[in-house]
Parts: C-alpha cells; structure tokens; sequence
C-alpha cells in the first residue's frame, strides 16, 4: 500500500534483465558505445525525426543542464509557479544555468496560463537590459499535480514560445504518463505543438535510473557535449543507462508501465469517489491522484500501514476543517491488491 | 585483449545480483532508505570512524563536489599538473566550484612533488586577495600513471595543506587499487596521514555506477547535501548505487576485484619484460601499465583486435625512433587468457 | 525640467572639488590609503559602531556584492517582488551570488508583508534540502515607488529575519533619501532595528560614482575583500571614491542634498494636488512621486521639454482611461524654477 | 620620488578639469547619454573602423567580461603564465566567465612563444569534451614586465588563435605605454594584426577610473550589453567615465603622457646604468624599469623616502647575492626631479 511517490519504487523486472545482459563484454566508453547508438536510433524513431540525445543522471540533471543549453547572461525561463525546477530542485537550475533566472507563471490545475505567460514575457522585454532577457519557456507534462496538458494547449504555449523567439522546454519527468494519457505520439506531444527540448524521464517509470535530454533539432545541441561533461553528467559506464532505456522501450514496456501506473491511480480515484468515502481535488490524468479525505480516516490508513502524503491546499480547493488533501502517487509496481488495501482502509 | 580501460568493462556479476535482489518493493527516496543507511554504516566500519557519505553520478562529480565544499571566494586548488580534475574533466571542478582553479604542481612519477607544492602554494599569500586563496590540495591515489604514493608520502603532503590550514582531498577514482598495492588499510591510508576528502570510486572496479564522496569529519559536511542537490547529483532511487556498493563490499568483493586488476597489470608487465619484448616506462604499482613497445609490433597487435591506447611520452622517458609508449589497463574483467593472448601478440 | 531619474544629474560642485583636490600626489592603491582609511573611519562614527566598508562601482554591484557574502548552496534571498534587485539588476544578484535565487514577496505601498514574507520562507523549510535554504533577507529603503519603511516596520522585517536566522540587508541606494524622511540616525534606521548588511548609495545623492557595501558586524565580511576582488570589483585608484565620500559626509553634504530633494518632490507634490491638475497615487515620503494626471497634460509637459516617465499602474491604484501614472524623481540638482515650470506645464 | 606604481598617482588636471566641466545638466544615464556616443565616436575614429565600446570599472573587469564574452563550456583561454589575469586578478576571470579556465603559456621577456602557444592550445583538441574547449586566447601589452610584443610578433599570435578559431584579446592596461613605445597607430596594434577585443586603459594613464572594453567587430559584441550589466558593471552616471575620456583623447593628452612616462623610464634606466648604479634586469620598452641593485643601497634608498618594490628573480636573470630585483614604474606624474633624487638616492 505504498502511494509515497513513484521513485520509492524499485527497478522493473525487465530492467534489471536488460542490466544484467548487457554487463558482460567490453564497450567503449563515455557514451560511444553500440547500445549508446542503438538506444540513440531507437529515441529518433520515437520521434519520428533525428534527434539528439543526452543520459544524464537525474531528472533535476535533465532539467539544468536544458536550461544551461539555453540560458543568455541575465536569462530568465518562464515555468509554471508550481514546476519542479522552481519548487523541487534545490536551485539547480538556476546554478547550473549559471545563475539564470526562473519566473514562475500563475495557471490553473498545474498548467501556465497563455496570457500569464504572455505578461510575465512582457516584464523582459527585449534589449531591455535592466530586467534581464528572456530565455525559454518549459512546461511540465503531466503536471506536478497529475493534470496534462492536452494537445492545443502545447501548441498554444509553443506559439507564444516561437512568437518571442524563445526555446520551449518540456519537463518530462513523467512523459509516459501524459502520452498515454492523451493517447498521442511522442511526435505530436513535442515538435510538432513546438517543444524544441526535452527531459525525457525513465526513473519514475520502471528504470533504476535513466534520464535523457532529447533536443529534437540537434544543430541546436552542439554545446551539449561539452555542458554535460562540465556539468559531471557523462557517465563512463554509459551503458548501464543505455541497457535500462534498451529494456524500457523493447516491446513497448515504457507505455505498459505507464498504463498501468494511470489504470491503478483512476482504480483508486474511481473506487474512493464511488464509495463516497474521498472527493477527488480535481480530476486526475495521469498516476498522481489529489483526494480529500476525512482527516481522521487518512490517519488511521498511515497508522494501518498505507504510505501516502498530505498536501498543501491550493487556492481554489475548499476542504473542510476535518479534512485534509493528500496525494497518491502509483506506478508500474502498484498492484490491484494494493490499491484495493488502501481503499478499504479508507472506506 | 581489451586493456583499453577499466571503464570499458561492464559489472562484475555480484554486482547485477546485487542490483535484482534490492529492486523489489517500495523504499524511501533521496538516500534516505534503510539500505543507504546499511551501506554508509558500512563505510564508517571500513574507515574506523564515523564518516559522512554521499553517493554521485560519476568520479568527475565526486571531485568537482568535493571541490564546491571546500572552495573559497578566489580559491584554488593545488593538483598534480596531470591531475584528472586538471586534464580530462571538461572544466567540471572550476564549474561547479563557482569558479574556483586548479593549480598544477610538478613532480615525478605523476605524484606531486612536495617542495615544488610549497612553492605553488607559496605564489598565494594568505589575505593576498590579488592573486587568491588557497583552498586545498589535491592527489590522486592510484595517480594517473599507475603508481602509487606511499603512505609517508601521503603524511608529508598533508602535512604541508595543514600547516597551511588546507583540507586535503584524495581523488579515489583507483582507491581499491592503490590499497591492495599498499597493503593497508583505508583509515591508514587517508585520516590516519592527513586525509580529509574522498572521492571513492567503485565504478572502475567493477561497478556499473557507483561514487561516493566520503566526508572523514561529518561535521565539514554540513553544506554538502545542499551542494550535492544543487548541482543534480542526489539520485531518487538512490539504493540502486546503495545495492551496488552493498555488493562490492560484500565479502571484500572490492579488494579481491582490485587484487585481480593489479595481479593481471602485473602478470602483464612482467611477461612482456622478461619476454624481452617491451620495455616498462616506470614501475607500475597498480593496474595501470605503461610499455614502451616497437611501434610495428604494437600496430600489428591492434590489427589483431588487442585494445590498448597509444600514450603521450613524458619527460623523462626515452623512446627510440621507432618506440612508442603505450597504456594497458586490466580490471575485475581482465583474464589470464586475455593477458597472455596480448604478449604473444606483442612477441 | 529634468525629473526623469536622480542618476541623470551630474555631480554637486562639492563632489567635483573634493575630486580636483585629491587628484595630486601619490597614494597607495586598492583601497589603502590613508584617505581610504579616514573614510572608512568615518563611516563607523556615522553608524555609532566599528563597521567594514567596501567601495564598489554601483548599487547594482553592492546589492549583489551582498548576496554573494550571504548566499548559501541553493539559497535564496527574500525581497519585496518590485524590489530592484528583482526587477532591474539584469540577472546580477544570481549571477554574482553564484546562482542564488531572488524570491519576491508581495506588500503593499513597495513593503514587504511581514506575513507574506513569514510564509515564503516557510516555502523553504530549514534541512529541507529539494527547496533550496533560506539565505537572507532584503528591504529597499527609501522603496522603489518613494515609500519608506519606518523603524517599527524595519524592526518587524529584521526580527523574522533573525527568528529563521537570516542575515538582513537593505538596498539603500536612496539611503540618505529615506534617512532625512523619517528624521532618524543611520544607527536607528539599521542595525539597532536588525540591518546586517548596507548597500549605502552616493550616486543617486549627488556623487558620480560612490557606492559602498556596509557590513555591521565586521566579523562578519572576512569574506568580503575577497569577493571584491573576484568580482572586479576592487579600484585601483580607490581613493577617487574615497574623495567623493569625504566631500558628501563633509559639512553633513550628504543629508543637505537629501533633504533638498526630498523637499522639491513635496513641492512638486504639492502644487499639483493642491492645484487639481494631479493626483498622487500614493503619499511620497522620499524624492519619488507618483502622480495620476490626464495623459493629454503629460504629452504636452513632455513635448514642451519636460521629462519624466509614465510608469505602470499596479493593483489598486485607479487610473481614469485618459489618466496615466508618471514618476517624477527630485535630486540635489533640481530647483524650485524646474519645479514651478512643470507645475505650470501640467496646469 | 614615488615608483611604486602607475595606479598610485591621482588624476591628470585635465582629467579633472573634464569631470568638472561635465558635472552640471542632465543627462541620461547608462551609457545613453550624448557624450557617451561622442567618445563612443572617438574611439571608432582612433581605431579607423566601427568599433562597439563598453566602459566598466576596472582593468580587472575588463579582462573578466572579455572572457565572459568568448567563453565556451569547459572553456580555456591561453595566456602568458605570468599574465595579469592569471598572477593578479584574484580569480576574477574564472568567476566571471562562469568558471573558464586560464592556462598559462611560457615565454621569454613577458611574451608567449608562439610554439609553445601552439603546443598549449593542442593539449585541447577540438571536440575532445574529456580536456575542455579552447575559446581565446589573450596577450598582455605592454607586458607585466615592461616589454612589447611588436607588430609582427601580435600579428603571428593572432595566425596562430585564427587557425584554431580562436578570438585574440589584448590586455592593453597600459595599452598607450605599449603604442607610443612602437610609434605605431591603434588599428595597427590591433586588428590589423588580428586583436578582436582589447581591454583599454586608461587608469594607469593619468584617469581616476576610465576603463573600456573595445569589441572590434561590434557584431560580436551583442551579447555584451547583457553581460556588462548581469556583472553589475554598467555605471548609472557613465558620463563621468566618458568625461574622462574626452580629457584623456583632447588633444592627444593620452599619447602625451604615455610618452612622458615612458621618458621617465629611460631617464631613470639610463642613468643607473651609465652611472654603473644598477643593472637593468632586461631592456625595458615602456614605463615599467626593473633594475638589479646592491640589497644595501636600495634599503637606503627606501629608507630614505623613495616608494619601488622589490621583485622575484626569474629564470634566466642573474642577480648576485647581495643584489635585488626591483621594480620602478613610472606615470604621467612622475617628474625629472623625482627620477634624479632616486637616481642620487642610489647613487
């Protein structure tokens, strides 16, 4: 009954095959191995163009070392109040940027708002060197709190991006989620709606621990090399991430993993909400499930056993005094039984 | 025949074992599960003391941290003028040390030389805010060409940072490997002479990623968990370098797999020297083997699909015209089939 | 008619002199010279305490001089969300701290809410290392819209500040401004009410370039000569700044020309309120005002020669449709002639 | 009888008569203002071609936010190992490029070597991430030992940077010591020669504070308004910069007292040397004399009232045991009188 988050999971089955199998023989290091290049081929046919590729370690990695890809002196990225790179990444962004700037954007249910987007740009405007430039814009899919945004919201985002002549980004610490989601193509999902960089997030989805950068435009990644060297980033053992993403995308396992995860976490919104016994903060999307729920029952569940997190109430979401909001997040290791256990306590 | 690097090997299998035994279940995030807790106790008994831990991505991450902890406004770092952190870490400690440098110091046998070390340190006046602050030294312990220093050797250098009241930094990359050549132990081998920083490296011996920086006093580690997130170095699923290092340690797998590594460098330059067939350049102590070697011969053996890298001849060194300098390196992976399949090549 | 910005006038004829009547001789460089010293001493009498000084080029250097002495790994400095630093210092605060982060916090009338500021440092947990750490705290005195805090209110800020044990600095790039307004001592107004760290400023009060980081508690800014340093921050020909001072603190210069321009902008505010041309959008207590007037008026004072800036209007300030909100700023150049001529203009 | 340093005079009169003379009025400020764009004007006259001009406010800075202008990722800049940016900067240049590297070159007389320029830049092959990226290279002139490169030497360090690719800047502290020493023109000593960015100073040369950043293709230079003001490097009243370059161009004031000091330098050497006083440690070629001298009668000397500074021996300069190296520096405020005391002093 562990709902805590979906990297207290451990490695899929598969992956930890496709670990072992990989860990005998000789490869060239640094990321020039076979597998580097496969696993490379395999990210383009994904997208349905070439691209360029980066393993790092950490989705926070992922996230700094894009916005050191775009960063200008007194550079300023633009990203949902609520984004991890604001709330979650201890400054590094803005450290590993080289001491850019994050200016959160309002919006509701976890996505920017277009015209809060299009102020916030105005406060930068450019060749105005006091304020500062601005540098790219990035949105999180799915959402911190379980929300996507749905195709024409990306395009729309995209536009205001190209319109100022900004990059856009996307945090995809959890692109699975939201592509099986929507039921959409990773194509569709990015450059085509205008996404022009990429964390590509395989951690929360199964990997031990196997994070991407894909600049779909790789004329526009030349200095990534040398930005991922300086950063500490380039795993010598570069296979050993390889090896993790070869085993996640061989027969669609990433988007069984994905499904799964959503199917558990609509199971147990569907399952409490029917029973009358937790109201749904707003409606989920993804694998992270918002619930209010009696204070005194979300106690008795943590004390049963159940794993879960209390949240902070954001504007907009009425709870009564002896109610609290908590968050639920599943993966590909949460099981019916599991979900099933917790609603029970709940119940 | 692949003497190419010790990082072009892939995990000893005790290792992948350990990776599946500990992927199962749900375990907290961050470094904060119970089996990170197991393995940083397990390096407090191996040094025989309290020591602080922190896992990173990879060895360059581990310097160029451990050089953020202890940089100063202006500060430098003193390293051997071969050093790792000074020839091929892309600029990674300057970087994430906010823009600290590192000083060469001379010196023979890739170890630097103390007096030469006071006179560098000596260029830095205390309170001179001109030319900046010293900050720390560094050595590297096996060094980058296969020795060794010795534990008198160590004493005396970190004699000198303390006398100058800087903290001195081992880069560890081959920490197993200079411990078996030595004999000792690793509290011997660092706090005992004057150590205060460790890069622990475990990917090199067998791991697929597994670093640590080891703190000897907790109490200069304070900033450090801040400076590891800062720089997207904390992994979510930390217990897969956690597991790692449980496996490596684990029946003293670490030193058997050095002991193997040396034992084959060994067997290696001595086979080739008694052979007649090459000449050793220094006396290796690790297992890092440099040969002078017909330049024909070698080039036959490459074509032959033998792996070893061409060297930079250093001063000091004499090679004939038609000589060259050439780098064998050996690992866990290293067999007695591979070594002797080379010097018959090379015969 | 030049009300546009203080730092569009020149230097007092005071400043020039004391200039012409240090330029001969010659005088040890760096900041230690004798008038170098004499200057610094004097600091410490007009604050009642020893405290350090340090001579930079601009407010913007000693603003972000200021964070870089305070910052933590991932820290995080509180300011008012239109404080300068914010919004006009073109990214230096990040990147001279080493990526630290700026977090605005709301308040009406250009101050901090002490309660919105207690709840954005509790947005950053203490050891709570994914958020960042708290690192200071700022306060502009006189604010960027012409307002004061008073002492009660500096006490209030500096008292959360030291309850989370954060440094607190305050810009006073309009030090003096502010300081005649509330008609206290520089002791009162800083560090008896909790100010740690000063951004004292000359230039907007009548000197060319005379900028000077204060820090309290000497003890404190060991740090500092070095940071200086780092940031080519340090003069060579120190004493050029040191003489503007000695010519400002001469005679109490410095209050003179504060007062006086403090005194053209009550004027200024006075006529056209008293008048009817103009209202004030809020009450000036420096040498800013802020005035709604009918956009025709402005456009024709503008293209009669007049200059001043229309500014954007904030929440809840009420501007008719043909009302604009303009900044008018006083100075120790401004005569009771330019303000009588743009009164009548606007009439 | 002060030798100690060109930046331990004041201000030439007619610096001073120029501040005065510009300190009434407004103008606008940041660099915007009229006299701002005249001198801007000047300098692209001096330089016979469009050139972009940034006033900041120290060499130091100059130097720093060149290099923050050509750094790459994992950058390098190469430049003589005695260099400025590298003995006396306190780091600034690594800090402010975002942490770059300076790799010192070796060379005699102050110089580089071309071949060992050459062999530098090659321990740093292009696309090799592991060692970093070449991105400048800088030459000091006149050197910190009173030398000049001549045309044809600058002209084969700037083939050499533009075979790799690389900018070339000139540390041109005392660029017009260097420029009346050839009898040459500026574009002659720059871009004819292949100089791209040249600190220019005119501190050192009878100024309070007058340093620029001279960018000859202003193409190149667009990221530098960001990069100046991010550095907190963009003074308010840039006017009082600018008047002092108006003084120091009118009438070729700056070439009058480049030639004075330079006078001064070979009065002072000439006479020692004739008078068999001292030795000169090497021709000197600008305004700084480094003289071999009997211990005992410098320390009378000194002791006497006359300011120099004793200075390390180096390599391949011969001093006897009871001799010294000292170093004399002389400026625009330096008199025949001053240099015959000394000279009788030592006499």
């Amino acid at each position: 009954m562990n709902f805590a988050s979906d990297n207290w999971a451990g490695a899929h089955p598969a992956i930890s095959e496709a670990l072992a199998q990989h860990s005998t023989g000789h490869a060239s290091a640094y990321g020039t191995s076979e597998l580097d290049r496969q696993v490379e081929q395999k990210f383009s046919e994904l997208f349905e163009r070439e691209v360029a590729v980066f393993f790092v370690s950490t989705g926070t990695a992922a996230n700094a070392l894009s916005m050191a890809l775009t960063m200008k002196p007194g550079g300023v990225c633009f990203a949902h109040e609520a984004a991890h790179m604001i709330a979650d990444e201890g400054g590094a962004p803005e450290y590993l940027s080289g001491g850019g700037r994050l200016r959160g954007v309002a919006g509701g249910l976890g996505r920017m708002d277009p015209a809060a987007l299009e102020a916030a740009i105005g406060d930068y405007p450019a060749q105005f060197i006091h304020a500062g430039q601005p540098a790219s814009v990035s949105i999180t899919q799915a959402s911190e709190i379980g929300t996507v945004y749905d195709l024409e919201q990306i395009e729309m985002i995209g536009g205001i991006a190209k319109k100022h002549g900004l990059p856009l980004h996307m945090d995809g610490a959890r692109f699975a989620n939201a592509l099986v989601s929507l039921d959409t193509t990773p194509a569709e999902m990015t450059w085509k709606r205008g996404v022009d960089i990429l964390s590509f997030g395989g951690t929360k989805n199964g990997c031990w621990c196997a994070e991407a950068i894909v600049v779909m435009d790789p004329d526009k990644a030349r200095e990534m090399p040398f930005i991922r060297k300086r950063s500490a980033q380039l795993f010598s053992k570069s296979r050993f991430v390889a090896a993790q993403f070869a085993g996640h995308f061989n027969d669609d396992l990433w988007l069984k993993t994905a499904r799964h995860a959503n199917a558990m976490g609509k199971r147990l919104a569907d399952s409490l909400a029917s029973a009358g016994t937790a109201r749904l903060a707003w409606t989920p999307q993804a694998n992270e499930i918002f619930l209010i729920i009696a204070k005194q029952k979300a106690e008795t569940a943590l004390q049963a056993g159940a794993r879960f997190y209390p949240w902070p109430v954001p504007r907009g979401v009425s709870c009564g005094e002896d109610e609290g909001l908590y968050r639920f997040v599943t993966s590909f290791a949460t099981s019916k039984e599991d979900v099933d256990a917790v609603v029970n306590l709940l119940a």
